[in-house]
């Protein structure tokens, strides 16, 4: 299925040669707005194509999560004929068509690298995603061990890894951003360029983003881990009657005033001012008297049920949310499910139907949610179509064991 | 300071009315790639302004890290003059200028609502993040607890928010992305549009992308906590002789077999295959091995301080990292120093020298590391050039208390 017609990046392709997370899902996030965005993969597979967690068919849950919509092309790229063809798909194309665009987190040398395709397309746009600005190889783990985080999450006594891999979900989204950014100059001056980005980078610079670093800086305050309560405000989690859990934010000074409406404990909450000398009214009195708070609320929720806190906070102005696993989440959460227009229920090969989103992004010509490519699956396609080869001529690299299709042939 | 004149986004003006981290953060991605990014508060400031952390001097440690780079003008928006001034300058020029683009986090009704705007400009692009898709109000503390990650986060037992706001990050990236997509199909058709973005679909999208959801429904498995390991793959923190911590992991082959000898572990790590009956050649294998991995491994860090570990991983090809706090991060770590050239030592005004990133993307025309502006720094500035209001039109508009200076005036 095509990304419809008027899709805001329906004219632009990139070829990806790609592994892991980061890269693939800034390419994914431009198939989601309608790019032709091709992966090239060697025969059999990079090395993240039977990434875990895997369907009962061996297909990797992972892989087809992170490469929806896109065309999949397989190639021999250890053989010379194979990186030719696929430096030759990467610089297909004449200014203006809106190709000639690599996104890669391989090594920026030999055939890959920026000068020796610009050679053959000097518009040439390349994207490239290495792990540490020291030059080290880095993953989102040993990039995150690094940036401080873990060492303030969780209880304290010992650093808590965040499951998400965050920085290399923003670093997919940094790709997207960098490769418009790059696409624009090209639409108006006709140059290409290479745009690098570190892992590290996005990590650290979000350190600093955050206020963390400056907070070390200039007021030799070392953020410390303090459970799943925030800072500088009110919030933090509650226990249910049956064992569920909540999480309760008041960040405005409507949404504190709603807390007490909603729960009937307007008047104690306020006996808590005077009490711990703080303004209520201001977000940091509210958080210096954030245990008082927790005491007085925490026999509340401990009374009822999360159905019944659902009916006492709707339509409240409540700031809150229950916690839920992944299966709490797909099977409980009518967001997550087709009600929602951003997922439909889509047939991915390979592994069945699974619920399936589109960008989060709302914007016109959006491209439905699309299935991953079976590896391979385009490779005769693509090479037709962009190197405008012969059946014949494609039969004789299929011979050859140059290129593969969706069979591994 | 401006940002340098070949800036990749050099042409673009944003005007934001936005608060707290997603949508700020995403106006200032855009101008840290040199977009024009005017972000319009109430007079006195809107509800972040004065967020923790602060500098001694009270000014926001947060608000400055997140509105580096940007102008600011102060208006009351309350008062209808002030609504105009401020729609006046969202719909300020006219078609192929860069201008007519709104960032908002705020709802999308009376005369900030897209419709209105749009009749003073109808190229008008406006971005618009809300809470929940549901349309009831969220923060990324209520969303995250619902998004299924921080019950896989931790050691088990009771969830584990992550301190990241990771979906503001991804959120603010996003709405950098499709504003860069609709202002692509602008420049191409002329037209406009109204782009949405809930967070809770950035949550939720996400943890489809990332297989999370797909593994509930196809596998009918969720995705349980296990501390700092790593899912399908080898990797998990190990304590030094001196009690830091580190984090190692082995996704290749090649990385698998750095770790055997850098450590002088081979033979013994060897002996686990047949020992364990897996393939140690397999990611999954070990994973399934990690247990007595860890057992022969820990002795080794154990017996060793932070430093000699990293002498004996140096050019190892090992994959692996330091825990540091925020504090170890700023003060130890090389890459998080102007030696980075991301970085440059800044003077924050009212904070004082701050250590600034620029965009981690490196891109041709990347602006410098900027401060962030005073509250109302550049009133008069942007009312005479977007408006051409005259010095004694200002001076009214002071007068009357429409707008207000640096010195809330």
């Amino acid at each position: 299925m095509s990304a419809p017609t008027n899709a805001p990046l329906g004219d632009l392709r990139v070829v990806e040669v790609v592994a892991f997370i980061a890269a693939p899902l800034g390419g994914m996030t431009l198939a989601q707005l309608g790019a032709d965005v091709i992966r090239i993969d060697p025969i059999g597979g990079n090395i993240d194509y039977r990434r875990w967690p895997l369907a009962p068919s061996g297909d990797s849950l992972y892989w087809t999560a992170l490469n929806k919509g896109k065309r999949s092309v397989a190639i021999d790229l250890r053989r010379p004929e194979g990186q030719e063809i696929a430096a030759a798909l990467i610089t297909a194309g004449t200014p203006g068509d809106g190709g000639g665009i690599l996104l890669t987190n391989l090594p920026a040398s030999g055939w890959m690298g920026h000068e020796a395709l610009s050679r053959r397309r000097d518009d040439l746009i390349s994207l490239r995603l290495t792990g540490s600005s020291d030059g080290t190889g880095a993953v989102d783990y040993t990039v995150n061990c690094a940036a401080g985080f873990p060492m303030a999450t969780g209880p304290g006594g010992a650093p808590v890894n965040h499951v998400l891999p965050a920085w290399d979900v923003a670093a997919g989204l940094y790709l997207a951003t960098g490769l418009l950014s790059a696409e624009r100059v090209r639409a108006r001056t006709g140059r290409g360029q290479e745009v690098g980005l570190a892992l590290s980078d996005v990590a650290i610079a979000t350190a600093a983003n955050l206020g963390y670093l400056a907070e070390v800086q200039v007021n030799d305050t070392v953020r410390q881990p303090m459970g799943n309560e925030l800072y500088g405000a009110f919030g933090r989690d509650f226990e249910t009657a049956e064992g569920r859990r909540i999480m309760l934010v008041a960040i405005s000074n409507r949404q504190w005033r709603a807390i007490g409406k909603a729960t009937g404990l307007a008047e104690k909450l306020a006996m808590i001012g005077p009490m711990m000398e703080v303004d209520l009214d201001d977000e940091g009195g509210r958080y210096a008297a954030r245990h008082a708070i927790a005491a007085v609320l925490a026999p509340w929720f401990a009374a009822r049920r999360l159905e019944e806190v659902r009916a006492a906070f709707e339509g409240s102005g409540v700031l809150w949310g229950p916690y839920q696993d992944f299966g709490q989440l797909l099977r409980e959460d009518p967001r997550c499910s087709p009600a929602n227009p951003m997922f439909q229920s889509v047939e991915q090969p390979g592994v069945g139907p699974v619920l399936m989103p589109a960008s989060p992004l709302s914007i016109a010509g959006r491209a439905p949610p699309r299935a991953a490519p079976p590896l391979g699956g385009q490779t005769d396609e693509v090479l037709a179509e962009l190197l405008g080869l012969s059946a014949a001529a494609i039969g004789r690299l299929h011979d050859g064991g140059v290129v593969a299709d969706a069979a591994g042939r």
